[in-house]
């Protein structure tokens, strides 16, 4: 289709900046046909998902395009990770405004390759296209599971405890810091937050562990109260959470020792891009080997259970004392 | 992700109007879950393919929505079965201006169905988002053929013939209409070039049956002449088309007898979403039935040959008097 027009052709541009994206993997035939192949091994199906991305929405105009990139390629595994799939492959429709520079398809190429030898995943198509608006991107990612083992919402069971991979709130203290809302936090906190928030790291290498020791998974996106709503709604379940148990950067903790109101923003504030997951207790002893061999911190927060009534909220955060918080939007209180 | 700000939250938006369009793929999950699994059946692999669509690029702002959803599922569609493949499943990425309004939603979810009803495939997974500039609409499609099977454009071999589905240039002539540069064109043959614009028909049921048939296959998008040359470079071959052979409309037929210069934008315009293909000689037979049995018409427009000459343009098209004609952009002029 019809391309920027100051930037080269389309079959140009691809051929410099795409196609060697493609390079590793048979079906993607070099990009040099209409379509791709792909079959999951024996014994496998495939896991699709997209997520897309808008410029001046989900990330700055002026931020580095191969952080654009490796975001956009991120936000996509993080979710295959969640749901148990090692990744494969992925597709690209990028929209590019007129303005755009080569050097800037270049520099967003890079960070693509950058991600793909991190994650083994290649390029196996796209489309390339012109818009009036911001740069947009939007990518399919494909990964494989075990037949039939897909860690799914909707698995967790009463009495399950629920677990987070790493730390929760620094993408949403990221974000403040940006808005210079958090003028005292030290330089190195600062960059940790802004840092957390750019680049997520989704927990490729521990997803697909968890098969067969999870019985429900979602990767924090939307924040880790509505994440954990999530699959309480469609588990048919409820969740009690322990504030003090959620694990914190120790820049998330110097932030709260100061200012303990963005509590609320570290457990409602989402792009953690951790992975959520329900197991029964007796997955304790399997996931702390998991953890210490990956070396991905594994933190029990809470538990699921029956709902005692159709109208209570189905997620419950008890602070220090035992008390249920009420997360609003600008803050909490207690009840 | 965020959502315009005007319409309903993204989780209602996708249960009112998306996760119907799921329902029947087991491995949707509802739309219910954060991936959707698809396996292909033994002995099969899956075929990906993505293509994006942008307001005021690829369609007009103001076209009914429920075309702009049915040619964005479209164009996927002609190249899956160009590709040989049956369609069986999609995901959609939409980014939708805040202007739009939830009339536009339920306009495009219709189309969506009513495709889905037409071609068998479902929606089985997206993303939602709020852009700043036009809407915008990216679809990845997966289709299914026999293991090693696809229709390669690489696979064209000398002495093969040119083949094409229905007719050619209806689209480009279609842009023509609207704008108002044929304006002696009868009220029914406009309309039939302007409908062959706005709502391609991929030839989704001939497709699947060219496997085995064909030796290259490709949709004709860029235009039949930048198609056949596409078809040409990854098989390093040549090819000579007869102008005179190539299939018209009753509409396009008229069009060219007061017009003879537009036949330059037949060839070349583009958005037929017609399949060329090349097959030996020896497959006429096969293909006369076949084109009976699905009533789609299947042209020999010409034949691929081994190039003369390193600098020769690798497809020549004759005019009715065996001259090579010259295609311009503006038109065409003989040597």
């Amino acid at each position: 289709m019809k391309v920027a027009s100051n930037l080269p052709g389309e079959f140009e541009l691809i051929a410099r900046y795409f196609a060697p994206l493609a390079r590793g993997f048979p079906g993607a035939y070099g990009l040099l046909d209409d379509a791709a192949v792909i079959a999951p091994a024996p014994g496998h199906e495939l896991v699709a998902k997209t997520d897309a991305i808008v410029g001046g929405v989900h990330f700055l105009l002026d931020d580095p395009p191969d952080l654009i990139a490796r975001k956009a390629l991120r936000v996509n595994l993080s979710d295959l990770a969640a749901k148990g799939a090692v990744p494969r492959a992925y597709l690209l429709d990028i929209m590019l405004p007129k303005t755009l520079t080569e050097s800037w398809i270049a520099g967003f190429a890079r960070g693509l390759a950058q991600d793909q030898d991190e994650y083994r995943v290649h390029l196996i198509g796209g489309d390339t296209d012109s818009t009036p608006g911001p740069v947009s991107i939007a990518i399919a990612a494909f990964g494989e599971v075990p037949t039939g083992r897909m860690l799914r919402r909707s698995r967790a069971r009463a009495g399950d405890t629920v677990f987070v991979t790493g730390t929760i709130g620094d993408s949403a203290l990221g974000i403040e810091v940006l808005r210079n809302a958090l003028p005292d936090v030290g330089a190195v906190a600062a960059t940790f937050l802004v840092e957390r928030y750019r680049l997520p790291r989704p927990r490729v290498a521990l997803g697909p562990r968890l098969v067969g020791l999870a019985n429900a998974a979602i990767d924090i996106s939307d924040g880790l109260v509505a994440d954990l709503r999530h699959v309480c709604e469609v588990s048919e379940l409820a969740a009690v959470v322990e504030a003090s148990r959620v694990p914190l950067s120790a820049a998330a903790c110097g932030v709260l020792a100061a200012r303990p109101g963005y509590l609320a923003a570290v457990l409602t504030g989402g792009d953690d891009y951790e992975i959520l997951f329900t197991a029964p207790p007796a997955a304790a002893e399997d996931l702390g080997r998991l953890s210490r061999t990956l070396d991905v911190p594994i933190t029990p927060i809470g538990r699921m259970k029956t709902p005692s009534s159709a109208t209570e909220d189905r997620v419950t955060v008890l602070d220090g004392n035992g008390r249920a918080m009420v997360l609003g939007r600008g803050g909490w209180a207690h009840f």
